[in-house]
């Protein structure tokens, strides 16, 4: 974080002592659209162009709010709904079938300036499940709601429902059925092993006062039964944010990501051995998940503005502008 | 872990070559029943008894698994099932009423020797939480289960049930009227925080071959709704197990205990800080968590056998037992 000290150039002491800092923080905003074996030989040059433009436009709202002196919170929130209303993610709208046929959305956010946190588990009929979570966060003093409870707590606050037809894409549901017909529903997950792909989205950002904040919303995965909850909603394995070391949105093989505490290892690392963001990230990432089986990645910011966005998979949806000057979106490696 | 060589006295170099390797390991089992505002005036000479009695029996219940070679993860469930069956404490049978007069529990176990963990939500009807939360460790490849769905894997692998009836306590009743007719069913914690008693039952354990194990269990807050979930069931969180550092249960105030990732806090503070067991609890219960309001207490083994038990809240209902020779159980400061 760098300030500039304007000096003013009034004759009174007193206003000189007074004088402004104009906060030259570097502000920085990441997100992803989920990881996994994402190859260049399955897609086609349409579905390409139209993944980058959904990057590119969550990365611009987001970041707008940044440039305007809004807060990492808002830029993060801003990003994850953006992500979230576009069918080609699975998160909000795009999310994928149950093995009932429904949409059980997972969602949290953390702010890293106060350590505030918020999220919810397995709720359905809600728009933006990211909305959910920072509402838990400042209208509940709870920070964990789940299923039908938190969608009561969502009609008491007047958050945006949508009917089981918003959650219906063609997409979503020809996964579901290969899945279903595969006849492996007995342990769901395996289906979607098969291809891999982790879908989440999540964004982080560090504002013009060096506050950081994460935030991370899925579908979770194709033709999921008993009520499973992966790392995202998960403050310290899928989400972590906090001023002294950074903000961390992951996405991948949730189990695996809870079972390692990825997103709060990487800010023990930091604060408990002084590695740098991407050190930290790295140890995670590829050395500590890959041993034990833990496919996928992470975006990461700290308060200086410095960005990773790492992945042990084959790819992973992501974006990243910076006032840096840094502005770019990418799908492979 | 202290390995004793025995030279075999038998003629053959081979065989004394094949002496084997009697483990002597300190074993080691520590239980909680739960952290706040437990003060000896509240306590009468008959209930007090009545509660030393139950930490007893669950103590001596686990610590039998230990001393017939039996692991520390089998240990500490069959603890933490003995205090679920107890009716004085929050978890199963003793769970607390819901704001809508249902018992809605949360429970999760991880075995420090590989890792593994497993973790349920927001379930009714189960007599032993923890079974359940152990059955989606070892029978799925999931880690957190949610609600009915967990309640359906529950009824497909033959997991005990329990009907309302069985939830029934005059105790736990006579608190919920008292929460609703206080009329502050909207922040429906304040209520207990009015009290602060967090109830929850949990234990750590450390077997002959150093392996360690945790596990928590816990009916929740008074009175809650939305679908609130605490600390307990978070891998991380209210519960963490890794050989290579330590075995942790956590009782508090759960969403301070999720803010600050407490249980894996207390893992990085060894293994990246350097800090014994008692030294990392001690940051994280004495500062860390009192800096943020986090009211509450641990307990914690390390793979050595040893053992700490820490609250920085008036009381904490606890039991330690172990082979060094220690064997005691206590509320009070």
């Amino acid at each position: 974080m760098v300030f500039l000290f304007i000096i003013s150039h009034g004759k009174n002491k007193l206003h000189q002592q007074k004088a402004e800092f104009i906060d030259m923080s570097t502000i920085t905003l990441a997100i992803h659209g989920g990881a996994g074996t994402i190859l260049r030989e399955h897609m086609t040059p349409v579905l390409e162009a139209a993944y980058q433009q959904a990057l590119q436009r969550a990365l611009d709202k987001g970041y707008a709010v940044l440039e305007k002196q809004g807060t990492a919170l808002d830029a993060v929130e801003i990003a994850v709904k953006d992500l979230e209303d576009e069918p080609l993610f699975n998160a909000g709208k795009g999310s994928v079938f149950t093995f009932n046929g429904e949409h059980e959305m997972d969602a949290a956010i953390m702010d890293g300036s106060n350590g505030m946190a918020g999220a919810v588990a397995g709720i359905r009929g809600i728009r933006n499940p990211v909305e959910l979570a920072r509402a838990v966060m400042e209208h509940t003093e709870h920070v964990f709601l789940t299923g039908t409870g938190a969608e009561e707590l969502a009609k008491a606050l007047g958050i945006a429902e949508a009917t089981r037809d918003y959650f219906f894409t063609e997409q979503r549901n020809a996964q579901w059925k290969l899945a279903r017909e595969s006849g492996q529903t007995a342990l769901d997950h395996n289906i979607q092993l098969k291809d891999k792909k982790f879908g989440t989205v999540g964004a982080v950002a560090c504002d013009h006062s060096g506050n950081v904040a994460a935030a991370t919303s899925t579908g979770g995965m194709t033709n999921k039964r008993w009520g499973r909850i992966g790392d995202s909603p998960v403050i310290g394995s899928g989400t972590y944010a906090n001023n002294s070391t950074c903000a961390i949105s992951c996405t991948g093989h949730g189990e695996l990501f809870i079972r390692a505490i990825a997103a709060y290892d990487v800010s023990c690392l930091m604060e408990y051995k002084g590695m740098t963001l991407e050190e930290a990230m790295r140890m995670v990432v590829m050395h500590k998940l890959v041993k034990i089986g833990g496919e996928g990645g992470m975006i990461g910011v700290d308060a200086q503005g410095n960005a990773a966005l790492l992945f042990n998979s084959e790819g992973m949806y992501r974006g990243m502008r910076s006032s840096s000057g840094v502005s770019e979106v990418a799908i492979y490696k």
